[in-house]
């Protein structure tokens, strides 16, 4: 490998000792103390591996290494440092440590690019703190406002404007989108496909599309001990068997729908009541929009036949739509040649930065590994060697794109 | 009928204003200010019927009516004047006025008895205040003692002993347990199926045996858009695959049993994480223990099954056993023969007053049809009609019992 092993992995442990957490993990909540401390280090990475660091209004932070033939174009890469509130040490801190040791290895090697490469730490990816999940990287591409991005009102209370002033980090500077010759992700996966199927390198081509539901059960409350069954209309039986039926059908279907039922919560929800009322979430995704429009229609009619079945009403609502993100296909086809044998292609579960810089650029990620499948949580893991393998993987896809052949 | 219908009706409505609350209902919790309203009414119209009242020291009330030869036997009826939080006008206190009604017919008819009658309003029936249902009646056949009646404290902070005494109710008289020739109950269904079969009177063979669980199930908590099926230990799709495969077992097993999981908690109930943890409450009821025993083994292999399936791990643990209660079979056969045709024999589904006297003397109980099933809601509703036939029923059974043929 052409990068530095230790030292990507020395950086991100270091990275983790800011807001560490009992068992490994981190809080570094959007824009509080232990963000700006975060920012800070990162920074001064950047500008000891001669980088300038500039800060937009959403408080992004771009190192940005100055290309010789084209500096105004620019070869992105990047991710965040905020975290879950009980965050791992991995999850987008890995991309943006990955960013920085391709700058590094660049100096390592003497290397002079074409145009500019820069490593980015998009602001408040976690929508943890203030919740709208991606609005630094929304905000750079204009599918957020300075405004809206501004009130949004922190779970403290405190607005991001206010806790964005609070450590320093409202900007006014930074590239445009129209800039970007492309931008490419490093994550961890946060699930376990790579592990199965003991692949290094997950080459992503897609963001699933997700669905969300909310579905109101009406039956009839009545006494646990009085009520024979066959006069029961029984909330939670019939979202019990829609569950049951739904799953079945949709797998059927395709295995690779995934369906949960996150939250159920019972109207009376005592022992020895007959459950009149049940709500429940249904998160459907697949990447696939119409895989997703035959499921609803799938899960409609469950619903329906149960509702006969047990003598309920019911009502599914969407309640959320993300439509699929698919990544820049030629760009994606590069970076699987670079990748070589030990990586296979996939689709991202989980929503990211990249999703939302694809409507304006090139886009495409890079996966590593996840231990077990685990994020969101202390236990988060990433093998050394995985972590080596992915940053590498990097380096030669932005050096390559950093100096394009005429 | 030989009782005056509209003079029955007209107490249980005038009752009814006694605590109470809109649509209908009444709000006489155990030995509140509106439950000793209550009292003092059923007191002064049992005392204008000619009877004695006394009060023992678990404030059970028994209105009595001395007989001729045998003024120290004692044939019991009653139920209860206390009411849920949202009750409704008929759930005890019909047991009560249909008592009082029996007392007044004999005075219309100007009938003596042989034994003493007696018309008794037992303590916190309902439980809802001190959470121990049937404090009184319990307390009576010796089940729980002065000092575990006294130390009950209720959801408002009060102890048991100090609401007694609030309310002037703490007596030290009443009849023994030994002096009982029987108890009948008279009481509302609560439940469907005398509505259902068209039957106006309900002869009560027993009260259902109950079994309550609690089921924990331990699976893995993972993100709802990165975790593929196959991967999932998905804590609530186990547990609704139980509630599916249990009551089918359960039911082909035998259609009376009554099986409800009323409550149900998921460890992380968010929408877009797939649930590690789900707890829930299983009650089970039966007329007979030998069905519950193998109930409860079928529950176990459904969940040993699920276990397997799912990936999870399970726990069923028994918080709760009531074993079934048998009334006196001959006291029943006597009161079937005196109901006639429009009558039909059942289990009680809910727990009376009558379960705890069944241990100390020969006890029965009558049913009267609950509109629609509907109890411990205002819109509980009984028939005046049927009112009138359970309350004349009663009247012909306490009338024979006191006169014994010798």
């Amino acid at each position: 490998v052409l990068i530095d092993p230790e030292r990507l992995w020395s950086s991100i442990m270091e990275m983790a000792e800011v807001g560490g957490i009992p068992g490994g993990g981190c809080r570094r909540l959007s824009l509080s103390p232990e963000d700006g401390a975060g920012r800070d280090l990162f920074s001064r990475w950047c500008r000891e591996a001669g980088c300038t660091v500039e800060v937009d209004c959403f408080g992004n932070m771009f190192a940005i290494r100055r290309g010789r033939a084209q500096p105004d174009r620019l070869v992105m890469t990047g991710s965040h440092l905020d975290t879950q509130p009980v965050g791992g040490r991995f999850d987008g801190i890995y991309g943006v440590m990955a960013g920085l040791e391709v700058m590094r290895t660049l100096n390592d090697l003497d290397l002079e690019t074409a145009c500019s490469v820069a490593v980015v730490n998009w602001t408040n990816e976690e929508g943890a703190r203030f919740s709208a999940a991606q609005t630094g990287s929304k905000g750079f591409v204009g599918q957020v406002s300075l405004e809206q991005a501004y009130q949004l009102r922190g779970v403290d209370g405190v607005s991001f404007g206010e806790a964005l002033d609070g450590i320093g980090y409202a900007g006014n500077r930074g590239p445009r989108p129209e800039q970007l010759v492309c931008y490419v992700e490093a994550h961890i996966e946060q699930g376990p496909v790579l592990e199965a199927a003991r692949k290094t390198l997950g080459i992503v081509e897609s963001a699933q599309a997700a669905r969300w539901y909310q579905v109101d059960v009406n039956g009839e409350t009545r006494h646990a001990g009085t009520t024979p069954a066959k006069r029961r209309r029984d909330a939670y039986m019939a979202a019990a068997a829609f569950a049951v039926q739904s799953r079945r059908h949709l797998l059927d279907m395709d295995p690779g729908i995934r369906f949960t039922i996150g939250r159920v919560e019972l109207g009376t929800n005592a022992p020895n009541t007959v459950p009149g009322q049940a709500s429940f979430t249904i998160d459907l995704r697949f990447p696939g929009d119409q895989v997703l429009d035959r499921a609803e229609t799938v899960l409609r009619d469950v619903l329906s036949g149960i509702d006969r079945q047990e003598g309920t009403r019911s009502q599914l609502q969407t309640t959320h739509v993300v439509p699929m993100v698919g990544f820049d296909a030629a760009l994606t086809t590069e970076i699987e040649t670079l990748a070589g044998s030990n990586a296979m292609r996939l689709s991202s579960g989980a929503m990211h930065d990249a999703c939302a810089i694809a409507a304006v650029a090139p886009t495409a990620m890079i996966f590593v590994p996840s231990r077990d499948g685990v994020s969101h949580h202390q236990d988060e893991w990433l093998e050394p060697r995985d972590a080596a393998s992915g940053a590498d993987l990097l380096f030669r896809v932005v050096e390559k794109k950093a100096n394009p052949v005429l």
